[in-house]
């Protein structure tokens, strides 16, 4: 979270200014939540230019929770959904989907361990597919989406957690994004739906049968406030939406994290005692994943990079190796330590 | 929210004290927030004295997702779910079960408008029933159970959102506890689950059929981490156990909220100019519900009572008249100010 953000939470917590209440005791039915809601979705919509064909929904339940959600609405019956595999959370994305309907796996870059983003000409798409769905960025891999894929009729549908709003977003060209709030956006418990308004019609028709709380149409028809609503993570978020308008925007903040990360990967390619796992083209600006030539080196590199203060360096388990992650609100000076101690380090046992 | 807790939160809130972050921010993954998370469930199962053998589960959606999960989970095929029907909530968690299996309405007082909670002789309860579902506390119609049903071998499984933790709770008696924690227990965006160990083995079954993180037992296994958990409002209700420790506990609490009621209570049956909704016997502890004899004179009350400084006085639209909402952290002089406000009230209009 940004330092400003957090400063102003800190200072109006025990009663919002001109309203004399705490944002953690507010009714959601209050016109002060009302507004607060309203005001954090315009200044999204300002952020990422969302069309107004769009509806924005602030539901709860994180990604994990939009696994099963998409296809509970999108996937019809006698109907294919096709998903491209590039990781661990495209596979438990997977998983869910195959729960509801059918599935098709449209590319998978498992055979290269996940380290590259497919490109079109490797996609296998079901005519008249339901939807076709992507992780736009991978955590676990450090890979992401440079170009979103053609999916032609079919509405493409991005989970975007990882890497919204690290820059811009080409939200017209979605038929349904969903992102976790918590790396870019406020504070974890909320997640952004964005839904393309004709893409509802689906889950009105599962009115009858389909849990209310997982339907979006219902959620769309109250606006966010069909039950109560995680008000404090709406209200930071939409403090974090106007720290992200104040910094430039989205396309500020791109070329921020790009820097970020050209200088992580320039150290990495430098002399090859750092090894980048994702493929260059792939490479995430989000999460920047390596190794070193030996286990052994690589538990020294967390152990002393902890004890020179560096946080959560240690790759994902199921990878092993390092990760860094450097979302919006990581400083660049930070990215310049971690360069520094790398250089340090492999000098000391290069 | 307790003033001290919003103090402790205000103070801690850009660095928790021995750690150097903000609660925004720290993995959930982290010692820090797994000790938060463990200390929040002791001092929980301390408050309400939960068995060892009833696991707490720490989720998100609220109440409304429960109407959901809890037959999704508990209501195997070929079985039959009891639901005592005493109000609105209580209905829309029929709806859901609808969706999902056989319902049985075991009892409803919807003749009387919701105005008492069903005697134990009125329950037709099924034999061998999948569980039996009540809402302990009804907000809108101001009425609550002061006894559990005898529900015989059927798990009684209670939405308790609305009067959790005002006084003790016999825990022990419960196949599942769930509720919001936005009116005792801390911010909106948290729902806590109390299930007995035993019951878990019915989601088991369901793991390949269920969405993952509908699946009570796969949030079991991993102590409330599938995936990323409202840690702020976890953290604030753990804040919040501990106040609730500090006053005694829920004896403590329930001598004050009794206290409180009784009060207001008093001041509505004093001559009959405010008439009590609920019965006698049913009334709630939580949310005083009463009326006045013209719809004119209660818009009036409501005017003058806002002007006055009392928020949120007016009954929900659905029934009308008014509701005071004494939840564990409003403050007895609040109520003798209300009381106080409806005897001038009755002096100038009675």
């Amino acid at each position: 979270m940004p330092l400003p953000v957090l400063e102003e939470i800190q200072r109006d917590l025990l009663a919002l200014p001109g309203v004399g209440m705490s944002i953690l005791e507010i009714s959601h039915r209050s016109k002060t939540f009302e507004a607060i809601l309203a005001q954090a979705e315009s200044d999204m919509r300002l952020v990422a230019d969302i069309p107004s064909n769009h509806r924005v929904l602030f539901l709860q339940g994180g990604a994990s929770m939009q696994f099963s959600m998409v296809p509970m609405n999108l996937l019809g019956a006698g109907r294919t959904a096709d998903y491209i595999d590039t990781g661990s959370w495209a596979d438990k994305a997977i998983k869910e989907a195959k729960k509801v309907g059918t599935v098709n796996i449209a590319a998978t870059t498992k055979a290269d361990n996940y380290t590259r983003i497919p490109n079109q000409s490797e996609l296998t798409l079901t005519p008249g597919a339901a939807y076709v769905h992507i992780t736009s960025n991978n955590t676990i891999e450090g890979t992401e989406f440079k170009a979103l894929p053609d999916t032609g009729e079919a509405p493409l549908v991005s989970d975007t957690s990882s890497n919204m709003f690290s820059g811009p977003i080409d939200v017209a060209r979605h038929g349904l994004i969903y992102a976790g709030a918590q790396k870019n956006m406020g504070p974890a418990g909320l997640t952004i739906v964005i839904i393309r308004e004709d893409l509802l019609q689906r889950s009105l028709e599962k009115k009858s049968t389909l849990a209310t709380m997982m339907n979006y149409a219902v959620h769309a028809e109250n606006t966010s406030l069909y039950n109560t609503p995680p008000a404090f993570a709406v209200y930071a978020l939409g403090l974090v939406m106007k720290w992200l308008l104040a910094q430039g925007g989205l396309s500020a903040m791109a070329i921020a994290n790009q820097r970020k990360a050209a200088k992580l990967y320039a150290e990495i390619d430098r002399t090859g005692f750092y090894r980048g796992t994702a493929q260059k083209e792939s490479r995430s600006l989000m999460n920047v994943t390596f190794r070193l030539a030996t286990e052994e080196l690589e538990q020294r590199f967390v152990r002393e990079s902890e004890a020179a203060g560096f946080d959560g360096l240690k790759g994902h388990r199921s990878v092993g190796g390092m990760r860094a992650s450097i979302y919006n609100a990581f400083p660049e000076d930070g990215v310049d330590a971690l360069v520094s101690f790398m250089r340090d380090f492999e000098k000391q046992r290069g």
